[in-house]
């Protein structure tokens, strides 16, 4: 295992299909505790379940305004308190997308900004779904999630037409602040694209298939 | 027009693409007027832009827990209280899924039964998904959503791996109780389509493709 451990580390080892049972979220929970990967992500609905199974071995991440991006400010603010109290210990938000065609970019950043406030202090991930967005687009959230201070930006909620690729990846690297960390998530398939997203800058890959490939050896 | 008048009045004017702008939002509410629809089907986040365009000509309608259901229930009240408070008229909540999975049907009709609570005399749709559902589970939930009394059962999100199917209307209207109706959603691309559903049970029809394909006459 240890070729892949430092691979494991960077993984939010994910499980988000809507009917997913409470003990396929268990087993994720065990299999993230067997492989020491980076955290768990599932839905809000388990964060409770997860925290109190997990008592802090694992932190849990779980999604907010997902994957549409287009629930009120309020709602996103609500949930982030609701899953932090549940015990959450990351947050992944998706922006409103018809707000980035509208360039409406102060609501854009208001709204990130008041959910990083309601994280109050835990890990916050701002999903800006790539396969919708021009470069130009990418680049200007790129400047907006920086100035904000979210601690990461993330590709793909998984539930759009595409995944991350590499050269989004390589674009967020080349246009983040430096204190931003950068998430790859959807449609990562392969130790190779693992790998590649790394050493393109991203930090954390959202993932459920890294532990079943590397369980497949 | 007056041949396809029926049909209309029986159709939620639809627009949920997550990157969706205002200008297409507010010409769904234009053609909502102009063929007198229902009502709009918008996401959250445009309630209170489209309510206070429409001035009660025609009924707002959102969509709560959308599309995967895997928040808590906690979040989907506090969206379904916000929504309302921005003026929507209806709700259309999905239900949890993995919750079905695990027979877990006491939650999934105190989910409900929450939400509608937070409605205060609103329209309650309920989504249960079909196309992720036996046929045992599909019964089961008409039995809860007229248990719990909600107004309509729904179909489909349009966000899974099928839409409303002929079987699943007339399946819904063998089991559902006198005063629950029922709304079809997802993938109705033909004015056969939307006349079968109706003969078949519909009351509603979630689409955008009707008055598109009206407006093709």
């Amino acid at each position: 295992m240890s070729d892949f451990s430092k691979l494991l580390s960077h993984v939010d080892h994910t499980l988000l299909r809507p009917d997913a049972t409470q003990s396929e979220i268990l087993h994720l929970c065990d299999e993230a505790l067997q492989y020491h990967t980076a955290s768990v992500c599932v839905p809000a609905s388990y964060v409770r379940t997860c925290a109190t199974y997990l008592q802090g071995r694992i932190p849990v991440c779980t999604v907010i305004g997902f994957p549409n991006g287009y629930s009120t400010t309020a709602a996103k603010v609500f949930e982030t308190t609701d899953a932090i109290q549940n015990g959450a210990d990351e947050i992944d938000m998706v922006i409103q997308l018809g707000w980035v065609k509208d360039k409406r970019w102060d609501d854009i950043a208001q709204e990130i900004a008041a959910v990083k406030t309601a994280c109050n202090g835990r890990v916050l991930k701002v999903i800006i779904e790539t396969c919708l967005l021009t470069d130009a687009e990418k680049i200007k959230l790129c400047e907006i999630v920086t100035d904000v201070g979210a601690d990461y930006i993330k590709t793909s909620t998984g539930f759009s037409s595409g995944g991350a690729t590499r050269e989004d990846v390589a674009l967020f690297a080349a246009h983040v602040g430096s204190k931003v960390k950068i998430k790859a998530a959807g449609g990562i398939s392969s130790l190779t694209d693992a790998d590649d997203f790394l050493a393109l800058g991203a930090e954390r890959l959202g993932t459920s298939r890294i532990v079943k490939l590397i369980q497949g050896k």
